[in-house]
């Protein structure tokens, strides 16, 4: 657009870690501007200042769960919306200056999680060399092209942008890890539905038997599939719970539409947190037939004609 | 209304029976003409082929049970909608010519759910005496007028009509029998809602285990009871459960007009019978803050909002 | 058994009724001895008292709906218990003296719910003659056979005992008709299960939303279908409602067994009306897997290791 | 118990974590030996293997969410029970040498965790010096202790075992937060029931809408109400969803006991986790009257006597 200036995307910094592994995979370089945050918090922050157009944060994380940063951030504060959700496989290399063998290594570093999630291959491929921690993988590639220490686990991004070759590559002790990000931005026009699209919801209800079963109704009735759901502590106020919920579906589709207004009239209050293309690499189920937005369009002309007694 | 023809109102007769008395207390003489029909499927008839402007049948008796000729009537055939209900409490007279004592009666004579709802006390009153059937209580008042029989079990109405005099009242072995009438007309402008209303539907659903709940649960979530079900024989389809419905609140109502469009979606077919003032001296239980029809205009505001992303 | 009296069976008289002809299917004449009642309340009376073993009475009509007497008569005083369903095609036959053709017929006689039932077959087939009524279809044959009338509308078991000729047959307007029949017994062993069993009810619930969908939900998680309900007026309380139930399975399987404890439990009251051979014709959805007496059995087990710590 | 060795209690280490505390807490210094473990699956191995009788681990935090490790290290693997849960206030102290005042401090070290927390409190208190990570919160202090660095983020169980003073007390930035730790110990004898206590599972379901709906209907029909719920990815099997729930109550109850068989039958997995005291400080709902045992035995005893013919 001309005379629009970049977009600024904050993400979960420093650079070199996944969450800008990310960004890139999901924002061409020509696209926008990247700016590190030093947490979620701030990520988040930057863009209700203004300060950044959009944010990508982590979500969830096959292995290290949900994460309540940016459950939190997104539940709680002005309101901000997911455009996109980004899924990033988690390939963790120990990386080293080049000419580096492993008998060379006398010390690794990372960040605890990520030594943790290595901890067997650290074992095997490094005997009798103690981990150290780091405040990120990325930091940790930083002091390893500085000379401060031999070895670094840290994410293939942060290897190449420090000058550092791989001495062994994928060595999480269990394969398949995968991070969930999301890209927050504030509100405005939603993505338009694709037809395989996911929404994220936030649902207080009061703390009786039944109250969670009731929620679930909702969707149920209409046919909707749900793809996460969490209880949360709510802090602030004894007697509610608080979930933490995907659906397959956009807002703009009927049965959605009806669903977010049902629960929207019996709970105690529903955030929206956006309606997005579902990226995980799998399809929504099949819109049963009952429940496409031609059957709601038909049955609100049915209604129509017999509230005005034309059966 | 200038040059309109009186209202014509047909009712199960013949004349005498308790539909008549029914129909008299729910239309003032000078509101419309009265004509009497040969059985349920004639009045119902007439108001199809444009003989009469509404019809007034008996849908169930707290005794005797649904009068499936009514049902079948309404459920099968060009749509017709019930615009009232009225309630009538069925009082049998042991009724003879002016003059006549118990101890005078050689004959009674009635319908056989006549004789069947007062053979206790007929044995009681009329020792010794053989009950004798008649096609109607109306048509046996109308013997013993003519001196064909001594006493008739009938409706006041019909002991008044042909000058009998009541040998004993409330002559009801079990008291306290009710029958619910209504009132059907051509497809037209439904009766304004008052705020203590019922809507009557036909329900059709496949033969599987849990559909009557999938329909039920249209009701519950958007807190609507239903005051009466019956699940009714489809003799043309197998495989397929009809179920007869009357549930609280008019489809005026905005919850009321979503569980339809709901159910209008998921069953395989339904039937929509009326709204119209309940009648039956009781009122509909309280409408619970969530589903109002200003919580459903509050959650549609909000959800307007939401789809244009102001959240 | 040697010294055992012949079982008496008392049903709805008098003789030469449907009901007649549904025992006589039911019970070979040398199993037992007939007893006619002179309605469904004698006959469940007869039962009650030790003067009959058994009764069959009506329990539901495919054109005239259920039989309130049977509903309630089984609903109210001492509990019986329905230890087999018999359903009778419900075939209409115009019956004379012999000799007699349709030209001959002058008058014709019935019980006015099968003169309703015939009324466009005797328009048809009598042109011209005037039906009488009589208090019972077999009431109506005995007249034709003591000349008192030309031409009856009875059964083919009616038109039999009194030696009368069927001048047509089928003569319903809407054929295939079937009348639904019990056999209720007083308390005691319960027929065994067959693997095709229906289970009746009657149960009591609190008047507020949703109660019958609890009532619903204790079937469906158990995975059973219902197969007839009818909600029916309580006069005596007022905020409670009864419902009449059949269901898939018997008491003896394990979750139909757990269904009716849990609504035990929560049903202001409930009536076990009895388990038996289902006789419809049909058969009973097959039982999932997960529902089975097996399932259940092997879940029992499950419970208990899990109790003792042995997991 | 006379030859019993004292019991042996793994937990989270190093010496001087939360974990410790929190262990501290629960069993008294006589009544045990305490094993700090490297991590989570380190402590579940060494209860699974028998070098240690019990292990602490913690399950949720209320500001870092679940705890994968243990979530995940629970659910697979040979069976383990919790037999307890213990909650401990998350309470960080600023620690340095004794004589160590806030302006004598030129580093600052912690777990990346505790940082992250206490980001605010940190700059506020210590402008200027750059937060390091160490590998815990109780290694941390070590560090201190050991003149490596100046000043810890630690637990006050740390900061004592190191001979630590406090700069400054209860430095999170968002006071209040609390872990949630589970006592791990072998299949064995449950804990007593208690009522107030919870009930831990895992429960997987085949991936289709409505799968969490019967699932949450299994506890709702038997008036049990949840306490958390979390879908958890399972990474194996594509088309199943995990469910960790935990309810109200101990499966010695009759109602969880029915709802856990019901579960064990419906779900594709379903596996026990544990019955405990309730020790958030929170009560139980009350059990409704037809959700008691008592209810329970009644119901099994009226079903007996249905099953025998005796109603």
């Amino acid at each position: 657009m001309p005379g629009t200036p970049p977009t600024r995307y904050a993400y979960l910094g420093p650079e070199g870690t996944f969450a800008e592994s990310a960004l890139i995979s999901a924002v061409g370089a020509d696209e926008g501007i990247r700016q590190p945050a030093a947490g979620v918090p701030a990520a988040l922050a930057a863009v209700r200042s203004g300060d950044a157009d959009a944010a990508l944060v982590p979500l969830e994380n096959s292995v290290e769960g949900s994460v309540p940063a940016t459950m939190d951030g997104l539940a709680d504060g002005d309101p901000l919306l997911i455009t996109r959700e980004v899924f990033l496989a988690v390939s963790f290399v120990l990386a080293g200056r080049p000419g580096t063998t492993p008998a060379d290594v006398r010390s690794v570093v990372s960040h605890p999680h990520a030594l943790a999630q290595t901890a067997g291959s650290l074992a095997r491929l490094l005997p009798g060399v103690v981990p150290l921690p780091a405040t990120s993988t990325a930091e940790a590639a930083r002091q390893v092209a500085d000379g401060e220490h031999d070895a670094a686990v840290c994410a293939p991004i942060a290897a190449e942008r420090y000058g550092l070759t791989a001495l062994a590559e994928d060595v999480a002790d269990r394969p398949g890890a995968v991070t969930r990000f999301v890209l927050v931005a504030p509100p405005g026009p939603l993505p338009e539905p694709t037809g395989n699209d996911k929404t994220s919801l936030v649902a207080v209800v009061g703390d009786r038997t039944g109250a969670l079963l009731d929620v679930l109704s909702e969707f149920a009735v209409r046919g909707i599939s749900l793809t996460r759901i969490e209880s949360r502590p709510t802090r602030e106020r004894l007697g509610v719970y608080s979930f933490s919920l995907d659906c397959e579906g956009h807002v703009a589709d009927a049965r959605v539409g009806e669903a977010l207004s049902g629960l929207h009239r019996v709970c105690d209050d529903l955030r929206f947190l956006g309606s997005y293309p579902r990226a995980d690499g799998r399809e929504n189920k099949p819109v049963t037939p009952v429940s496409t937005d031609a059957a709601f369009r038909e049955a609100a002309g049915w209604l129509e004609r017999v509230r005005a007694g034309r059966v």
